[in-house]
């Protein structure tokens, strides 16, 4: 049996069992998968933070692997189930918007409906597809067969998720902050490409009431304590301070505006 | 060897090192399992807990799995440490109540003291037999030693923990809350058999002052945000808020009564 | 391949992808690694408690384990990362003091510093070294690379940490609590060898306003509720309550004093 990666992102928490379950049913399909947890502290049914964690986690893993997403408000309706090629990379997850963000980026290459119940752990409980269904599905699919045997080719497209993307807005970017990490590091929705690398030093940030000036290569860069901006390992505008909580010091929250300008002057 | 799943039940949460260290023990027996969390969230030497996620997580995992259960006030004291084969499972915990639920619903097929010392780690140290005893008996199992080898046959049953089943008032029933999971989805003691099917859309569910009519089949069949009560994936009768946690709505804790009726009125 | 253990202790939490990136790097690369998490909970940056984690935890794991340690303040500076062998273990961690208390205790065999970029991941992110330099180079050392293929011997000693080691006063030891667990066990700096066994008898504790007479074998060899000094699972001075929190009890905190002197009276 081939020793397939399957990780798993959900909203479960880890003080319950219910990881525990998805995990003992795939391992009774496949008992050599190498299982990784990318987060179960998705916050409950945030299909948003789920599509961006999942987003930033996949380019680290290699080519085959097979990622489960159960953050499922819908379970029990008749919201669909996918399994979905892209970009190299395998996912299995129900069609509510957690697999937009890295399908666009990574193209999808053949999706499937789930209805092949041949694959589906019986009975099928009402409230815990996880269990009885994605996760024998991905467990089945770390066998080799092929997509195809799931389902049925998908009619239409992924369903998507209101996107907060930034606006240009007097030559400056108007962005917002959509994570803020373990560290309290402050994660934009500002591509690294939006920022030109010959305009670095010559940039200011407004996040809250605080302007920081130029963007830093690394936490150390700067003294300790000090307010920064960096382009982090997301690939994206991030507000941190250096061994401290940028969350913490500037009182930010999910949602906040931050602009970026080029020179000192922030209308 | 084999490639044995042992899952791991403690209290010691994820913070310090002592589920690294019995990790690494096992590992060093059979270095090929595949080792998965149930939980280390059971609060604090809170036995009924325990004997509860084992429960719900076990009919999961593939016949031979061995699942360690380290919740353990009376580590250093006489209490028994056991080895049990129940319903083509394997298990490996102190004898305090921890397996007595799953022991009574599978069905004990042997049931072994571990007195066996040459499977121990030594030293043995007074505090931690999780890591010294029940972590090198469960990796040894695993290499199919047979149970017998690791002490002598138990004398007498298992101990037992006080249990709460639910009990029957006016022809309704009076259970209680037994746990909120993540998403404060409230479970109660009230199994699924309870209910028969052909009550449930009559059924009156009072829990603290709010009452629910029927029983829904799943989160999603109630609009967001509206109170239900559903036969969960536990197979027991939970209550749960569409996109919303029930316990922030109700404001009830564990130990909590909930009563079921035929009919709308409730004594 | 060879099954080799990864051990992972870092500051990153559980709740972002950042622990998953790492696995899914060293999986890429070496695809029957076993991956165990130590601690994801060392507090943001603090050296000195991912130092005692790692030590703690270390002897529990067979020879030829590798302990990445990924508590690093300094990334994108000039600190170095390292390759360690000491005690049959096997290190990659930053210069910053994460080994210094393992690295003392079990004695260095090489040490190199991480040169060689070719078993980096290109690019090499200014802030994640942990996925970049740190799991490649650990992923690629479990296939039997020799340790000076990753770079130079490393010139002059490892960067320790500011050690608070316990004093000797009046015939007494005065040390400080390192830790609180997660059951409100306290843990001391405080080695079982200063505490001879014929004295332990006659000894009297004094933590905060309490007194304890006495080293307990075990926890529950006092009643229910009582305060007690054991020497714990660490090889330390522990104060606990049996079936309690210690620390809920004496509201005491790390860095607080803990006395210890034979007889009853302490000054």
């Amino acid at each position: 049996m081939p020793q397939t990666i399957i990780t798993l992102t959900t909203d479960f928490g880890q003080a319950d069992s219910y990881v525990a379950q998805m995990k003992g049913v795939m391992l009774g399909i496949n008992p050599v998968l190498q299982l990784v947890d990318i987060s179960h502290a998705v916050p409950p049914q945030n299909r948003a933070r789920a599509a961006s964690v999942l987003n930033e986690a996949v380019d680290a893993f290699p080519p085959g692997s097979i990622h489960v997403v159960v953050v499922d408000p819908g379970v029990g309706t008749d919201r669909r189930l996918l399994g979905v090629e892209a970009g190299g990379q395998r996912f299995v997850a129900p069609d509510n918007g957690v697999l937009s963000t890295v399908a666009r980026r990574l193209g999808i290459e053949r999706a499937v409906e789930l209805t092949e119940q041949k694959y589906w752990r019986q009975p099928v409980s009402e409230t815990f597809h996880g269990r009885d269904v994605m996760a024998p599905v991905a467990a089945h699919w770390s066998l080799e067969i092929d997509l195809a045997q799931f389902g049925q080719v998908l009619e239409g497209d992924l369903i998507g998720l209101p996107t907060r993307e930034p606006t240009r807005h007097d030559g400056g970017i108007v962005g917002e902050i959509v994570w803020s990490d373990a560290f309290g590091n402050l994660i934009t929705n500002i591509d690294r490409s939006l920022i030109p690398e010959d305009t670095r030093a010559k940039l200011t940030v407004q996040a809250g009431s605080c302007r920081i000036h130029g963007i830093s290569r690394c936490y150390g860069e700067q003294t300790q304590g000090a307010l920064l901006a960096l382009l982090g390992s997301h690939g994206r505008l991030e507000i941190a301070v250096n061994g401290g909580s940028a969350s913490d010091h500037l009182g930010l929250k999910i949602g906040d505006e931050v602009r970026v300008r080029i020179g000192t002057e922030i209308s």
